[in-house]
């Protein structure tokens, strides 16, 4: 038998020549698992685009579009030049990682051709930026509809390059939260809280939208589209497989099976309880409360995904849901803070909750030895727990309210009323987003 | 070199520690294929949700999206808690598995540490239940524009408890239909004729839609949008790509490939074989016909894609392609049963269909033994397929009908003229899919 | 410890008895990762179907789904009866494989149970089909909105059988191309630039639509969908990650992490540099040109992407991104020619760009042997690829030229007047896209 292809292989640019050279099959089977769960992490932006475009107005839409095709791209440029290596680069002082010794993979590419380990580190890498671009996309629904683009693109920028990098050295990278014993496995609190608080810290400083809080009145902002929210929500849900069982950074441990369950009946609970909750407490089973219930549920189980029971992943996904449909009214209503999406109650307070969760629900059988309070642990890992969720989120919360400060100074952080009232897409980017159909400005 | 991931490695819960007992590479690859397989579809709930969206009415669109949403959590919840152990646990009287033994996964957990194929197992049982709630999806659509809300939750939870996990174990898990040799590899029949036969229970126990069926006349009600219902079709596409190879249960069999192969060829006859009839029979290349021809091959060649040849799919897709289309006008038309997304057609009558295709086109050469009609086995597997496609369609058919029929009894099943008119968005979850835009009620 | 299916494994049609036969664990890892790179791609129609559709108005939607519904259809058969055969069947001449040798995979199926390397091979021929399909779906959006449904089933056929089959083979499959050693490592020409050829053939022999150049004044058309486009922006990045990583035909190939890399930083600095272009020339960051630098980025890497740095892979990306800009301005307002949706300038100028680049950027570290003229190669390597630009350019552009001449002749290649005025929608399919919304004429 004749196939091309096989005799042509050395067009395959001398690929098959390179593959003696001390590339085991474990190598390649831990970095096609490591690869495939980052591609599914890359989907999210998709995710986080159409669940924020169909939970805002149809004049905005380009304009929360374009914010989510280029925080992947900024995300796939900043962490490569200087996030990672600042994550991953040799520890120093407990808060960062040397920024210039892994800065453009340099550190790896040194090395000559590849031996071991080291490709499964390249698609590490890429896992990685996947991660950094998500922590980033968090804030862009909460800031919608108000934020100029410009100042957008700058605290996109920060965020990748210095925020999240510096938070997730603390946890994962060698750094001081690591060294105490904080269990985040997939980043509740690296990625979600993260995320969470610096979406709080864009909307404080912005300011709600105009026609939001009015003589004492809460009005609501219906969302445009609960199509594109199902979408978004849908390809969460999908690509939170490649978050959390991705994170084993490995296909050959035992646990990505069990990872993938409870992270499955996380969402499947955080859906249902919110649901149940808002028809108890609102009267009607509302969509977007279901939605931010299964994200929650999603959030909270990213922390313990890997430590927990599948049983106890129904409570920790089903309390999320539940916090969240409250979170989303108290932040509303009480604080009057303009979150047009809920991604603080979702990411920030969901993320909280689940970082926290592990100090409660840790089970030795699953975690490899560490129990919570829950499963005869005592107080010991929650107070770990706590100084993680604390220290994290004042962290990103200054960071963050500092950056958007000095671009507000700087550049200006929101457009002007009259382009508010016109609409971002017209005013930021020059287009209407569905010229074909009569849409209110 | 030095990277902070490696010597932090501890931080990732003891999993790497655990990897040395008993967990060899062949599992790791095995579990690795079944679990991208699963995240594949899991994924076809966005196909269903955006087919059927886009196949109804605007002011029913949340309603839809929501179900499509909460099916796979109830099925996350129910298939953990329940419906598996029905299904696998070990045989009683050949008619269902031991539901308490592997309840909540508990007969895996009591394993210590997963030694060998456990871990796979684990993939497995998140594989099943992800089938499980595709089985319950399909009845979502034919229900469309008039099912109460809570109806359809007790429904789901009825064919996800009782009515799917019985059939999957008289195949699949032990039981009579397997014992008697029913070949039917991803499922044609026990997902796709399951949920089929429960869709048109449903349609029949709720009867037609308002407007309808009037004075003699059978009016067509479209759908509002084609592109969701595009969507839809390439995500399932997409996702039998994980649906049938992945069926294989592991990755370590040659088989993959081909099943890989005759699926798409089936989906693709499938979708030319609907066009071209339509288009004789209609006068026009009908989009939406294209479509229910693309899933009806898809449907169809599920039972016997590990059976039968690459040019054998061929012949099933584009039969299966051209049934569909005189399907859905008999059921429209003759029995004037309303189904507005053609659920009936394409996952009933192409999956009974399906069946059989296995008792007519089972090639040796692919089936590892098994012969259809038309390659020299004689009548015998056709036969058992039939008996497993009339047993099948009679008790999913019968329990459906019952269930709907007592939670009609119990709550109510349709909701009233006036919510009905003023669409099942509003009425039922207090919002509109799209409230930017103009849409008729 | 029981589980039925593990005892009712021969109901997985003997597959489990077929592994044992000479098929290792390095086989089904090849395997598995192909497959799924192969679904990854596939599921680029579902980017180009949303992408297009999205650029293009209302009344067209439906039309377009269609094409890009069915020519994956098309793919899947034609590519199984001819196409594979052509182009990777033994080598006649250097100019095309035998047709028959590999005919509806015979070639392959005569085997006696596949030994080896042959399961990998029928993985390989999915993954091919998907790439075919992709050169021909590239044609489906610059001929959009007025080329008649049965003019483009034709001309997609004849793409997909005979001339997409010639190039690939040229390159790939053992023809001259590949003899005077062109590299193009997943087709920036194969499959790019052929399609963006046969494109630019196509609108040449459509011309422009109603109302696009009037009175010497050249007018905007806009697309209907800001958030479809989106979709497709996302989709095809997400798909890309098979298509690029996926052409090593191999997961253990160490090469497989920086290809996804390299892929990525493409994609990223394309968006940026055509954002930043377009925000200084036109004076607004515009979202169709981000999208547009951010296809034209991923094509540039597609060719060099195993054979240049990360670094590279920044400017590669860049430039394209630029190119892009400027590429589609001249096109529409200084060549007068009316391509919808780009597709011309990403994947023409971009794959041009980008078979080019491998003859600038190559690095022996990366490529195995190959370095490009800023890499100390001089000007050898640059020179073939100008030669495969020159020869893939003349030959796609010319047949496909002719193709539309002859099918125009046969049987009419554009509708009428009235038809495109009325939308294709309604003309050729009987339909609205958005019945329950008010869509202009």
């Amino acid at each position: 038998m004749y196939l091309g292809w096989i005799e042509t292989e050395a067009l395959f640019m001398g690929v098959q020549e390179q593959s003696v050279a001390g590339y085991g099959l474990e190598n390649a089977v831990d970095t096609a698992w490591i690869l495939v769960a980052a591609f599914l992490v890359f989907f999210m932006n998709l995710g986080f685009a159409m669940l924020e475009s169909g939970m805002q107005r149809a004049k905005n839409t380009s304009n929360i579009c374009m914010k989510n095709l280029v925080t992947p791209a900024i995300g796939g440029l900043v962490f490569f030049i200087v996030g990672f290596s600042l994550t991953f680069g040799k520890d120093l002082y407990g808060v960062l990682g040397n920024p210039m010794e892994l800065a453009m993979l340099s550190g790896l590419e040194t090395l000559d051709m590849w031996p071991n380990t080291n490709v499964t580190a390249f698609a590490f890498f890429l896992f990685q930026v996947m991660f950094a671009a998500t922590a980033a996309t968090i804030v862009s629904g909460a800031v919608g509809e108000r934020i100029k683009f410009s100042g957008y693109l700058l605290f996109t920028t920060v965020i990748l390059a210095l925020i999240y990098p510096l938070v997730a050295h603390w946890v994962w990278g060698g750094g001081w939260l690591g060294s105490i014993g904080m269990v985040d496995f997939a980043g509740s609190a690296v990625v979600h809280l993260t995320g969470g608080v610096a979406a709080l810290a864009g909307a404080i400083a912005l300011g709600p939208r105009l026609g939001k809080y009015t003589e004492g009145k809460v009005n609501l902002i219906p969302g445009h589209n609960i199509s594109l929210s199902t979408i978004g929500a849908l390809v969460l849900w999908f690509g939170w497989f490649g978050f959390n069982p991705g994170s084993t950074a490995a296909a050959t441990v035992p646990s990505i099976a069990t990872i993938a369950i409870t992270t499955n009946i996380a969402a499947a609970t955080g859906a249902l309880a919110a649901m149940v909750t808002a028809w108890l407490h609102l009267g009607k089973p509302d969509v977007g409360m279901t939605i931010n219930g299964l994200l929650a549920g999603l959030v909270a189980i990213t922390a313990g995904c890997a430590s927990v029971s599948p049983s106890a992943a129904i409570a920790i996904g089903g309390i999320a849901g539940m916090i969240v449909v409250f979170s989303v009214e108290f932040i509303d209503k009480i604080l009057r803070i303009d979150d047009p999406v809920g991604a603080v109650s979702v990411h920030g307070v969901g993320g909280a909750f689940g970082a926290l969760a592990v100090g409660l629900f840790a089970d030795s059988k699953y975690s490899g030895g560490i129990s919570g309070l829950f499963f005869g642990g005592g107080f010991s890992q929650l107070v770990v727990q706590l100084v993680g969720v604390f220290a994290v989120s004042a962290f990103a919360f200054g960071a963050s309210y500092i950056a958007f400060k000095v671009i507000d100074w700087a550049i200006g952080l929101r457009v002007s009323e009259e382009e508010e009232t016109i609409g971002l897409d017209v005013s930021e980017h020059g287009m209407s987003a569905y010229p074909d159909f009569e849409v209110p400005s």
